[in-house]
């Protein structure tokens, strides 16, 4: 076991504080990745803050890991000491079911291992995620980083806002003469602006945000809806092949469904519990359209996503900030007031 | 003009009494055919009563038609005098859409002319379908019938409660290796259970009702699910490829979406205007589930379908009244109290 050290919840309401656990030791097939920077996702919130079943505490969120490799186990084939290297939502899964065998590990039929928020095979002890200064992980579930190491920080956050779009993206094939909806436009959803516009895809933002259109046209938006515009929204009626929504709250499915064309698809990303109002059945039969949902995505495909993104240089809109400054961060994406991720310089840990 | 005689509902609580009116003469690619029976659709029943909106009174209802061909126009090609045919739902559409294009009349960009509770092209007058002794229809929207004619009151309901089933069991690939779920055992979900058991797929009946569970096998169900048992529903977590809802009252969906694997989709086929409770987003995502509608199907479906069931010898189970039935059969169908559809010989017009 090796002592690592992190920035931890210690309970729902206690400010984020140090912490020092062990690391299991480096198996034939783990890699250690020493930890540059750590974007800090809404799913973050929830999990150190209890909104999701108590964790067991002191808790360590972060699942968008970008770091460099420091160790590796001795039939490590993939990565070597010194690459850059990323770690997501997941570190584990049961390499059995046909979800794992199709490279779909986050429908693992067993449950895969989470970053956080999971207990380890290997130690029986919790997961412990990336607001931390090292993590090992079996190498399978270690991503290559092709981008240049400048701007490694607004990497981070493609490991789950990346995937999370990328993944619905591909699998509903967004691309040249397909329009394309994001709805929500914070860390997700931003992401999901690019993508969608690096993938070819006619791309409509959908804001509440009047002053958010200039910004949404800048990440790559070729039109821009501010939805609660009952006009706005009318005019794009039966009009898009796909939809992705990032939004969580509760909302009434009809109002995107009404945009969809014959045979399109809503998909819900946002990871919330509240329920949504459905569309009657009108609404979803006279179009033959479907409401659907997408988990981040699966190893293969976040590899996919990252060399996508390195080749076109694409990043996330980040604010970087130090370990001292995550509670005020928490607070800040509760309000929506961030653009468009937070990312923790691991540094600062000291 | 030709004088029809009818049997129609004239005002929304009125008994069903006959009424007489014009039917258009024949155009060149026209065809008249004599109907012989027609099949009760629920959707008679909100139509005749004013529950989708008030109808021009007298209203004809009737779209589950089946009769003789009695004329052609001169350009007709497909149909002679004396073959038996039949016309579902939709009698014309504009022709020229999107999905016009792709033989999908019924989701028609433009808005496809219903067999009633529309409004015809040719004579601005409302249509009136099939409790009639004769209908005029465009040669393209008349389905060639292959069954032996000693069945033929049963053919009528795959005009409707057939094709509304056959189009999305096509539609999602329904056969060999796919286990298919069929919510509500009645007029449309005794054709699924019919329709994808030949089809080659594992079905699974769902009824609340324990005095069905025979009927259900009988009909050709490998397995009957109580769904009212919570722990047979829990049983068949996580199995299901497709499930097609027949059911139209509002619904807890997420109830059924527990029961999908990966990647499986809910087909909504009821045409109700309840809203229905959506599943959280969680039960969604976690599967990469998807919730669809489906409706009725195009003419070139509905011709496979009826080739389909002649050659596997399917047909409705039914219960053969006279026009003067119809009154009380609308009263057991909102009861639910019909196996499985109630079909007009409208010889008994006089």
């Amino acid at each position: 076991m090796t002592t690592a050290h992190a920035w931890a919840a210690h309970a729902a309401h206690a400010p984020f504080a140090p912490f020092t656990f062990e690391r299991r030791e480096l198996a034939p097939d783990d890699v250690r990745l020493d930890i540059l920077f750590c974007g800090i996702c809404h799913s973050d919130v929830h999990f150190a803050r209890g909104e999701w079943g108590d964790p067991r505490y002191p808790a360590v969120p972060g699942h968008e890991i970008v770091g460099r490799v420091s160790a590796v186990g001795s039939a490590v084939t993939r990565h070597k000491v010194g690459d850059l290297a990323g770690v997501g939502c997941l570190v584990d899964s049961c390499g059995h079911c046909g979800s794992c065998h199709q490279g779909l590990e986050q429908y693992c039929e067993v449950g895969g291992t989470g970053t956080y928020m999971s207990t380890e095979k290997q130690s029986g002890l919790p997961t412990y995620g990336g607001y931390s200064d090292f993590i090992v992980v079996k190498e399978s579930f270690v991503l290559r980083i092709g981008h240049e190491e400048a701007g490694l920080a607004a990497v981070a956050p493609l490991l789950c806002a990346g995937i999370t779009l990328w993944s619905p993206l591909r699998h509903w094939k967004a691309g040249p003469g397909k329009k394309v909806g994001i709805v929500g436009i914070g860390g997700l959803g931003h992401m999901g602006v690019k993508l969608a516009h690096a993938l070819g895809a006619h791309v409509v933002a959908f804001t509440t945000s009047p002053g958010k259109v200039d910004e949404c046209k800048r990440l790559g938006a070729d039109e821009v809806i501010i939805s609660r515009d009952k006009a706005d929204m009318a005019r794009h009626r039966h009009s898009f092949d796909l939809i992705i929504n990032t939004v969580s709250a509760s909302q009434d499915l009809g109002t995107f469904c009404a945009l969809l064309k014959r045979d399109g698809t809503l998909v819900m990303v946002g990871a919330g519990t509240e329920k949504h109002i459905a569309p009657d059945a009108f609404a979803l039969l006279g179009k033959r359209i479907s409401i659907a949902g997408s988990a981040i995505g699966g190893i293969a495909e976040t590899q996919e996503m990252l060399d996508f993104c390195a080749e076109h240089g694409i990043t996330a809109d980040i604010e970087l900030i130090g370990v001292k400054g995550v509670d005020a961060a928490y607070d800040r994406i509760v309000a929506s007031d961030v653009k468009y991720r937070f990312v923790i310089d691991m540094a600062t840990l000291g």
